[in-house]
């Protein structure tokens, strides 16, 4: 079941990463390549920061399966999917908070610190945008949304500190994963942000 | 044999890196240390990716040297190399053409699946540039030039279809290696380039 | 005494990190975010480069409570911040040439060749900042700044060579760290610059 939604996970991962860098006058291969990167670099990172070898999507190639469905769809159907942008939010909302957490889940379970846990949450979540933002010369989705990561690192503060008071992982992971949409979609909607230093 | 070629394929891939960013007020040292980027970024990344350590450059000090005397001669034959433009495109091409198939026979030889091998082949040629064109604040070679990254990506995925099928390894070495260097030289001659999504 | 002085390093380092993207609206997160990358991305890339697991930061996690107490200062004191520019780049330049040393006395006591070790105690200070500047779209520090990254590959340069001929360590230590701030503060005070390549 996780497995099966670590899966379509990715598979949107590669969609909304291919579609972020729309307006550039990239030819195929280089949508292909940033929404490979978007789709595999938070957890890559993750994992060559813990040293948590083989990687993820090296061990098991379906998850280079599901980034080529993400990708050939996004090829299909690029001129449509534009329209759907409050869609593929949606999806990359659902995403982060999914991978937040599931990051968390992966340090905790290989011995390492909350702190660490909670930063590595993050950083799965959203290094992947970070990173082909970087390659693109954007500015990185980190420093234009509203709340983005912070929204992450909000969820993995709180799944850790329920799990330390011995929530169940269920309820903790469900709840968690919720808390982070709900903070991101409340942000998106009121256009909050975090104070600006002067 | 083999490593004479890779030592020398190091030395030119520290001229050309060191090359690409020749109109930009670099002082001497950004100059070698974006060469230096240049030649061990794409390897470095594939064997942090699939863990496999000791780094070569850090295993074999040979190729700090190599990166040495080609920086050096960066150094001396500046204002003439920029006359030589054609013979370091052909350098460079057989460059990629050379680092994609190795860094595909290393992760077949450590055991990695195909789809693996052949990304990582490509990541090996192409992400020492991708490297040092953002930390330069360019847009990536890879997104600019006709048809370079997807050259590598399509020869590594013919050497390991003609491996699959048992052609022996010396034949499919240099088959492959022509293939990506036609398939570049008739790219840019004719300016093909890969359809842009719309 | 040296593990108390990478403590205070490494909150300087934060501090400096932080700072060094005032001028760009970034909200609390985003300046904290490059803080952290800033304190920990040059010992991270090393470590990953060496393969020397776990990172440094990731196992004693009083480094990242040293880097939130820099955060939590520059938060506290941003606006009366700017005025100690003078202050801050002492902090940074004492900063780069302690890290630098002791990357370089890492790499040697894990065995690694004095070539190597060079390399990695020159990123161990700089490739943070680095990453930093990439991340928000900067020309590099390194590409900017009089002899930063050459003062401390100097300085690597000289502790090697004095620790082959037999210096004692803490003379050396000291002397290397000495000479690169000296290099540092009389390349920024005479306006230095290595020669540009034409």
């Amino acid at each position: 079941m996780q497995y099966a939604l670590e899966l379509v996970g990715t598979y949107f991962f590669a969609i909304s990463g291919a579609l972020a860098i729309q307006n550039k006058d990239q030819d195929l291969f280089g949508v292909g390549f940033m929404g490979f990167i978007t789709a595999i670099g938070g957890g890559s990172l993750r994992d060559i920061l813990i040293g948590a070898y083989p990687l993820v999507w090296i061990e098991n190639v379906n998850f280079l399966y599901a980034i080529f469905a993400g990708l050939i769809t996004t090829f299909l159907f690029f001129s449509h999917m534009a329209k759907l942008r409050k869609t593929l939010f949606l999806f990359d909302t659902l995403g982060i908070a999914f991978f937040t957490i599931l990051g968390v889940e992966k340090c905790l379970n290989l011995g390492f610190r909350p702190e660490v846990a909670a930063i590595m949450g993050m950083f799965s979540a959203v290094m992947g945008g970070v990173i082909r933002d970087t390659l693109t010369n954007e500015i990185p989705i980190l420093f234009r949304k509203e709340v983005y990561a912070s929204a992450c690192l909000a969820g993995a503060v709180v799944y850790l500190t329920l799990d330390y008071f011995g929530l169940d992982r269920d309820t903790n992971l469900l709840g968690s994963i919720a808390l982070i949409i709900i903070i991101r979609l409340v942000a998106v909607k009121f256009k909050l942000n975090l104070p600006i230093l002067k």
